[in-house]
């Protein structure tokens, strides 16, 4: 088990940091802490839920945000990032729902996360390998919202389409952080000790 | 190992049955093939990527289609889908990338399936449950589109923007085939006898 202690170290080190400089949404942070105190798991990069403009130019290192939010947005500011219509690539209105990676010292550990977050109604849910001492379980959901918005410089849509759009996001995004909770909830009543 | 076997037999039969009343996508039927003629693998159930407008009243029993293509679309038929729009909940056009279902007799051969799907491209891949001669491995992508179209029996969009989206899903499904071919190439490459 020394491989799942020092990684853990290593992960516990590099979160410390995250949540210093102000890196880690507030919203998942009691459950990323509540999982890290736990002997036998810890947290990776994981992420509550995000309202995003992404500037997509068909080249991920190349990508970038005009605009990102953890949390509910206004029409004001979403226009507001839109005021400068890039010329290349399109322009992606996007709702993600939150992601989680965590981390088990054992099989019987993530099997528990499996079984706890699909109860909490993740629908993406998968163990990333099976090295000793690093099962890796990725939760995420399905609950996505992409539309292009700007393509080649050019406004494809209207300020009422995006009133619609920006209900819908901020809609999924209540919902999320009330799955969120579910799944904090779970994860305190079957892997507390 | 006599799970895995009655498993696959079952799961075998659904498989004739689906091919034989057309219910397999062709797109990913010589893929499936090929997992299914290994002892130690078979499929379970798989889609290649599609091209849906969807009818969500926000309980999915009761969420329908108005229009489900497993193939590239051109915006007559998405329009003609479209033509009597629903009173009720919201409308999204949605393009979804492929998602397979593989199951694995062995853990050695779950974690060759994990390598192979992520060097292929695909991002959304993980080992569903632990289980003894049932090692289920989720193959999908974050590739997505999920527009809404259609609110409470209102249209919200032009027909120049489902122009842009149908061009848009067009493009993501002809890229979804590719990563599907080459998939299945790395699959034959390294699991082939």
């Amino acid at each position: 088990m020394e491989r799942f202690r020092a990684q853990k170290s290593d992960a516990m080190e590099k979160f410390r940091q995250a949540v210093n400089s102000g890196r880690v949404d507030e919203g998942i942070l009691p459950l990323l802490e509540f999982i890290n105190s736990l002997p036998k798991f810890y947290s990776t990069s994981s992420c509550s839920g995000r309202v995003t403009l992404l500037h997509d130019v068909d080249s991920k290192p190349d990508n970038s945000w005009l605009g990102k939010w953890h949390r509910q947005v206004q029409v004001d500011e979403v226009l507001k990032a839109m005021i400068d219509p890039p010329e290349r690539g399109v322009v992606l209105f996007k709702y993600e729902s939150a992601i989680l990676h965590l981390v088990a010292r054992e099989p019987e550990g993530a099997k528990k996360l499996l079984v706890i977050a699909r109860e909490s109604g993740y629908k993406r849910v998968g163990i990333q390998g099976l090295r000793e001492g690093r099962y890796m379980v990725e939760i995420c959901d399905t609950e996505r919202i992409d539309v292009p918005v700007i393509e080649k410089g050019k406004v494809l849509v209207d300020e009422e389409y995006l009133k619609h759009l920006v209900k819908l996001a901020n809609k999924k995004f209540r919902k999320g952080v009330g799955k969120l909770e579910r799944l904090e909830n779970n994860l305190r009543d079957n892997l507390g000790m």
